[in-house]
């Protein structure tokens, strides 16, 4: 998504940080040698034209219009929209919000339900009509006044084990709807609620040594086929997705939570940039490729945009990071079929597995869309 | 629904009700005349059990299984559910609520998304697990906090058309869930704004020399073929039926709220009783039976439900009313097929039309159990 | 304050130190040497008495009933009304609470001003009068749903600067409000919002290496004549015994909040325990005790009430600590006069200086009751 109106994040960074940001030569290097903005708009548009004429016919978007694996395709659909400037795409935006009644899904507690929202945020941010905001604000201010009594780890003989952010996928999905509603009111309890919550989460799920989050609790322990723990790839990429949603939602005059968040991207950043694989993917598997060696376009989607997204705002330095992005973008794109699928995404799924070029999903795409943009915009 | 655990309004009555009801020979005679409680429980059976088979196929239980359609369907099944006494029917609605959360439909104001919540909150009133209740808790409490400032008028040019009670269907929908609200949790607010609201509506709507309610503001004025008014047969069972929720969930101890639904429920008992046509049905047009000929059976099961009640209850002379009910009561028997298909339904829609033999829809299934359980109970 | 009804912390406890308590000779031992239970109940109940009979004389009592000062007398009249079981202490307490209408003091955010509410939610606990509890919820609730925004600093040029917990005393008068309410409802609103609140001081005024609060942020960086850092006596004694009030009012099942509050609990009696001075007394300097000779009887008591209560919970290893506690309890007794008035009291004020026999306040006569009720409960 874009930064919501009139946020710059960097006007708070530290002036070494802007001035790399600001005359860098290795972005302009990177970008007259690695980037071509006409192909991105051209792949991007592509992947997204594909998209919404199959969208009808997915069976999560008829089954679950609401969900999370919709609502990370809205959130790439969103940005790409603001980019191209083809107002078709808010359109599309608009007809399947309209239809739903800009609702989030049903479970009162769980994550996923309100991922949708960052989007609906999004436009409520541009077309500032309440019906895109109140079921939002319905659902949040009633979780606030009546949070769950759940704990973090995940038992299935308790109906309460996904109400509360158990699962590092979370961190993508929920947060990222409370610093949007802080910017918007104002009111800082929304800020309270989801910083207490994803600090809950990191001391839960956060491997200090490695730099990594587990999944969730059941994987702590387990090891993969060469000994290493169990990290899963898209599980990394949500957190650092979620993470640049949640810095680019912040209030631009907040210093009380940014810097936190900021260490942690910066901290999995270089963390996840030192696990791509040489062609160019991070794995089902982050310390255990070679188990797991197909490509991961979801994965590899949102560590990209994560990674694109610090580089933007002067959040990681230039010229360590472009060329690590360079290489995920090419692999993205080469697995963009000639008609705009895009393949190799690992279905819906907590452990990781073999995936194939055919598999494609809502969530894939999304990221997809959203790594494009952010691209797009070096050396705006 | 039954109402509320330990309530009984009876015990508010005025002493020579109670008297008339509990002693009335006619009751007696009549029931021993007109209704054999074994052909009611049979018939009803058959009823329910048809429905349940061909709910997974039912075009509106697919798409709207939250929406008001499905729910009265839901209300009649929780009467019969209790009636018969076999788990099953309960077993049936939890496999339904589960599946949907227990969640109400998308609008945030809109009476018919509300409307399932009345057997959630049986549910809930017998089961005592939080989740059954606090979806509902959450949207209420929401509405009561931030209500529409939509108007009373039908004006399709306006997004909030349908966000206040602006259509007499709307007083069946949502008033009950509020009352059980109250009964629950002890909390006036819910009562206030429910009696607020339905009170704006019967000012609106409310024809005092007909003793009738306009299906909504497009109405007034309008004349049927024969110079009459036009007053829609179902909206007035919705009316009906309505009431007699309200007043079986108001809490056993109110006396503040009571009367004026007692008297507006005898008022129109009465009237619609006098429009009952010499085949035993109310048909779509109330004052123009005969240029809509046809049966029609979810005004008419409605109608006798809130009949049936109110002599159950004493709210009506026994021997006034049970011809009438007995009439109503033969002609919905004789709507069922032998397979247990309710027919002679009229379908979604707000105008009267032509109704056939095979149309049948879930919430004249929901009138017809309803109606059943009612005639039941007599002389118990 | 009592513990809520039924709840006893003990049952929490590992059984090391359960085991502790209820076997350890020394209490035994002191209590036969060094405490007489009908000695505490003769000069607590002249301390009540006395103050009792002046309170309508007392500047604060007539000016701020409903503030700090009166609201920690009212904490220690409360538990000596459950010790001695005269009612008349209790009706003492519903006068003044009556007269008062159960209302906060008037700033909406500042923690002093809900430091009577301790005591009406115990007196809500006992008496179940629904007054006694709405005036408190409707100001929490509202904090909770309308932070502050303001910061930790103390900086007078701002209105926001008492608005956060942002001086050590607030961890006494306003924590223990919130895990009461959240004993009461069950809703964990109120611990997310007070635990978040009580980690933000902490981070900001615990001096880890000291293992003491400094009172605020003023206090960082100066010394006192010889040379050490500056730590209020009663500023500590307000946080040991907040400490005590939170872990007494804590839900009794709750695991995720306590090892927080248990563990500081413990750490900070260590350290106060080690700077008692050989008269008995904790002076206005923790660390420079010698320029400030005088007793000082609100940190002595606030200090001997959170030893006590640890010691009674198992919190604290009698053996240990019971020799502080007599000594420090001896030199509170030592300082009330024969018509029970509790002398050298430090007035009210920030910082640490010149105290004197005839001073006396009403938070002192709170300390000092709470105080002697715990003692009195050794060995029971």
């Amino acid at each position: 998504m874009a930064a919501l109106a009139g946020l710059s994040a960097a006007t708070l960074l530290p002036v070494n940080l802007i001035a790399e940001t600001a005359v860098s030569p290795s972005i302009e290097q990177n970008t007259r040698s690695g980037f071509d903005k006409q192909e991105i708009l051209s792949v991007a548009g592509k992947v997204a034209d594909w998209q919404i004429k199959e969208f009808p016919n997915n069976k999560y978007a008829i089954s679950e219009p609401k969900g999370w694996i919709a609502g990370a395709l809205y959130l790439g659909m969103y940005d790409w929209a603001e980019l191209c400037g083809d107002t078709q795409y808010f359109d599309w935006l608009k007809k399947v919000f309209n239809r739903q009644h800009w609702q989030v899904a049903d479970r009162m507690y769980h994550a996923d339900d309100i991922c949708v929202s960052q989007t609906y945020l999004d436009m409520y941010n541009k077309y500032k009509e309440e019906k895109m905001l109140l079921p939002t604000l319905a659902r949040i201010d009633w979780v606030i006044n009546n949070p769950s009594k759940g704990g973090l780890d995940i038992d299935y003989s308790k109906p309460v084990t996904y109400e509360r952010w158990s699962w590092c996928d979370a961190l993508f999905m929920a947060p990222a709807v409370y610093t949007r509603l802080y910017t918007l009111t104002g009111n800082k309890k929304y800020m309270m609620f989801a910083d207490t919550e994803f600090k809950a989460t990191y001391n839960h799920l956060y491997d200090k040594d490695e730099k990594l989050f587990f999944r969730d609790s059941r994987y702590f322990g387990q090891k993969e086929a060469n000994g290493k723990k169990v990290f899963w790839g898209r599980g990394n990429g949500w957190v650092i997705g979620g993470l640049a949603e949640i810095l680019k939602t912040l209030p631009v005059d907040d210093t009380e939570y940014r810097p936190f968040y900021l260490q942690l991207f910066q901290e999995i950043s270089e963390r996840l940039a030192g696990l791509q694989s040489k062609d160019g993917y991070w794995h089902a598997s982050l310390l255990d490729p070679e188990s797991y060696p197909s490509p991961e376009t979801s994965a590899t989607g949102f560590i990209v945009y994560g990674l694109a997204y610090g580089v933007n705002q002067g959040y990681l330095p230039a010229d360590k990071y472009l060329p690590v992005i360079e290489k995920g973008w090419k692999a993205l794109v080469s697995a963009v079929e000639p008609d705009g699928k895009l393949g190799w995404v690992q279905p819906v799924g907590a452990d990781p597995r073999k995936v194939t070029r055919d598999m494609t999903e809502l969530y894939g795409t999304g990221a997809f869309l959203m790594a494009a943009c952010e691209i797009y915009n070096f050396n705006k």
